[in-house]
């Protein structure tokens, strides 16, 4: 039994780690911080919450000191500020923001526009992709959450490029997000009448994650290769598919054995039969990611199709699937529950 | 730990007592049957399911007789065939459909078409409002499972009624339904293009909960009442939302003790706070009843707000609720789980 | 042919307006004005409209003085700062926001929350129901198009009420609006995540639309009434739906012919047949409310299902069929659509 | 003035058709068939409709040859058992349908189950893609309409093959459909439960428009070319989303310009602004296609987004287009409408 808490639990990713903890029989939610909701008792905002009692803390709550480790869920360039204190308190960390990602100063920098507060613990930090990083993980005390985006895509290609399967010269990611994915702020982006019966789009020339499922990529594939990831805002609250194509390098193989095989132990990566076609559905409220893996009209192009929902193995539960593990916990405690369909 | 049965798993009642049972930690799923998809593996047809390993069996396996208990999520008229058999072989059995929620055997015909098959066991089936029935539900065989509607619209009457604050002449119930209540079947009335984006009334002239409501209704209050009760179809999955509306009878009374007072203790109805809108996904995947009551301009009217998820609090949760009180576990067992939202 | 300005064309209202003024053979829009958006190109924003030359101006702009007819759709408390000096130069006006709606000046700051700024305007100003004032309308230098509500709300009680037909001591009116009735801004309380999948009530304790219903209302029925008005938010983009409730005074009535009678020569209502369900997508981007009335187990209570779209019945098109009586042009004139289904 | 017919009005296409007719200036719409709902008023069925008198007549009806013109908005494999007759007669026709799109009889026999009814008029048949094929339109008897997914690909592929920017050995086209796509029938696949709020890939391993695609392109790019064409699933009524990936042959080239003008001329192909990121509603209910290039951190691969009204300028509109076309109507006649939105 540990103690945890929060930081920057009135957002999405905030109140899915509340919810998803509430039922973790490991851990103690001690505090839970807003920097905005500070005092309002956290049902009041979410009232789907079983728990009535939790008041919203300041960000600086001292409370925070007395957890054995603390959920980062704020906006980018929040965390950074915050960590090294924890830290050196002994207080371990899984940040949700991107401020621990990127290896890469230079990077980050340009993405996130501002210089990084704290660039000598990048190095330290554990990219918290645990069907990457599972032993590095269970040491760490600061672990860098994946983007939501960047695990459906990677899990994706892994298998792909670990066996030297493709031709990494060019991969396409066109992956398609539900509304949450932007985050809980008044929006015009966002608003209901804006988003519903539409799809388009966003950020073609560009998207934070994209130097992200490089620098995950690069780590297993050594030669170069370009990635074009093209991102679209889809009419749904919650979920993710990832349509992902590569060329493949050699004629013959067992895609769906070579899929199987890399996945067979990892508890939230489900991989379909042959031919299927995983829906976001099959994923709500859940941990797991789905993947099915095509070859059409037996030509050179294999087809990857990954869902998770973007707000549990994307965010928060992939989050507590990390604690989990630096914790010692069965890595599934809390995580067990099935999708909720319809 | 007992060995439990869902008799009609392939529809929303049934997939969703699959998900909830998975994390209840006093039963053992034994069995669920399906007459049109036995044989094929549940995660086939529900991949969000956690059990991967499950196979739909017929309704009349043998299986259904090693149960303490059985659920039935089948379409009306189907459990009243098979249900004398199974109490008769000490199997106890919590019915979803309507077939043992009438008491008045004339009214069960009218409403449904046909004579019943056991008319023998209408009088001993509990039905299972535990807000009302609990002690005997406790010692039931058989529990008639309330439908959607009738749940929140006499969770939401009841304390009016008990306490003789409403003038019982006239009841209205505007209530307003997320589509799976309309149960999993091909329809062209609920086919997406048909309900996305639009809203409607429908059965307004008679709708199969209006006798059920009455009844229930009529167990408090024995004055003779009119009760019009209109259902709405909204664009969304699930959710029950009831707007109800009665004159006072007194004109002193403070309407919001009153509704506290009388949920005090139940696990599952939250009375929100005075000036409170409850949302249907502030119960989205969780066995809650949120209730709000207003007095708009300080007039006669009252008017409550109800809301539930109609698959958990309005079938499958309540369901378990039941089978909670019947076995004497903890009655919240299986269903803490917080709403999912967003 | 005419010249039309519209002031405040960056809202949801106003964007309708360019959208069904473009297809009305009368006029000529020469000038469009947003507070926010001035010099932005109208199809930058609005990518969907047909005519690409268009720029927003300032709501000051001298080009207004060139229009016969000003609309404005504007926030509430911005046209009485403008209107008079139009009237003053000869330009007519539809405003679609409250500033003219109410005759009372203490209930309009009251629900408005500050003072009028022109109350010597109230009087002469027609309120735009064509359906009751079309002979005023017809002389009208200003009209007050009606809100939303109170256009769905007041055609179905007025058959009723003129008719003697119900008791009017209470009155019940539970509507449900698409979320566009909140106007185009960046909210929370209307972001696509917050309202995605749910359903709830809002203002149960007092709307602003209350006092105008009422004002309406009692133009036609001398009796002292209760109105009890409820609206909710349902998860869609466009529509109103108005389910009403009154108790019969007399018992033998045939309300089919009543509403058919009322409503015979009205080219914007139309009247569905006996038992019939209106849904919202039969009106959508219409001008068209269609009425169905119901006498729910030959019971006192009758119950009018109204149906309409708020943005065109419900705005920009009620303004439109406004501006057509006041210009002698007929009436139907750019508003003939069909509605957009699926 | 022209006599037109509907054969198959009850469709999403063939309503749309009605819809759009209702409003074109040089059309009498005299006859609309139904197989199911003959003797039925068509605005019992669709409420929507302005006109309230036509009714369903047989397939089969006399009137159809009273027309000038006849679109077919049947079920696949329907229209070319009448179509023969139809000519024969002097009556011109457009088919909705895939009857008449490809020109390869075995190809057509493989994909659609079965053996062609007049293969003869095949070679005869004009594919109605009128930014190609404008001039042959004109002198039609009988034009095969486009289909939804392989107008917006074609548009969006046609500039970069024509002029020869890219290397044609791979193109992909990844493609997200609203389910109005899937037609008007009860099928659980497109149950609103079943697609709210999720998403998914179909067809991956072969879709039947993709034969048609590569016959259109192929008459452009004389070089053998790999397509991978992947449907999907997205949780709207209405529109399509295609997202192009190609690989640039020339380094140098000003993508922007070459869009521009290749459809400089159109009047439903919209070119937006460099950087844009098309939305399906701003095409809902009108005849455009927008277009617009990206090329993502400068790379080789250029991306194209298209956004249509999969019922409009992939079904209806385009049909109505290519009448006016045949008949020397102005080309827009009737399909001025600006997008519905929100």
């Amino acid at each position: 039994m540990i103690n945890v808490g929060v930081i920057g639990a009135s957002g999405y990713a905030g109140v899915e780690l509340l919810r998803i903890l509430d039922g973790h029989s490991q851990v103690n939610l001690i505090v839970a911080t807003s920097a905005k909701e500070n005092g309002r008792v956290v049902a009041d905002l979410f009232p789907g919450l079983r728990n009535k009692e939790l008041v919203f803390r300041p960000h600086d709550s001292e409370q925070v000191f007395d957890c054995e480790l603390v959920f980062f869920a704020t906006p980018n360039a929040t965390a950074m500020h915050q960590v090294p204190k924890l830290l050196e308190a002994g207080v371990k960390v899984v940040d949700l923001s991107a401020d621990f990602r990127l290896k890469d100063l230079t990077e980050w920098a340009f993405w996130y526009g501002q210089e990084h507060a704290c660039p000598e613990l990048l190095n330290e930090a554990i990219y918290g992709l645990p069907e990457v990083n599972r032993a590095e993980i269970r040491n760490a005390r600061l672990v860098a959450n994946p983007g939501c985006y960047p695990t459906a895509i990677q899990l994706g290609f892994l298998p792909l490029l670990e066996n030297d399967i493709i031709n990494p010269s060019l991969l396409i990611a066109d992956a398609k997000s539900g509304v949450s994915g932007a985050g809980r702020k008044a929006s015009l982006a966002t608003q209901y009448c804006k988003v519903n019966d539409s799809f388009k789009a966003y950020s073609v020339g560009g998207h934070r994650h994209l130097p992200e499922i490089k620098q995950g990529l690069n780590k297993i594939c050594s030669s170069r290769f370009e990635l074009v990831f093209v991102p679209h805002l889809a009419p749904m609250s919650r979920g993710i598919h990832a349509t992902l194509y590569a060329t493949l390098a050699i004629p013959e193989v067992d895609l769906q054995a070579v899929f199987e095989k890399r996945y067979k132990n990892e508890p939230f990566v489900n991989i379909l039969a042959a031919g299927s076609h995983p829906e976001t559905h099959n994923v709500r409220g859940g941990n797991c990611c789905q993947l099915a893996v095509h070859r059409p009209q037996d030509g050179d192009t294999v087809v990857v199709l990954a869902v998770e929902d973007n707000l549990v193995k994307g965010a928060a539960g992939q989050a507590i699937q990390n604690m989990n593990i630096m914790f010692g916990f069965e890595e599934i405690t809390g995580l067990t529950a099935s999708a909720v369909y319809p």
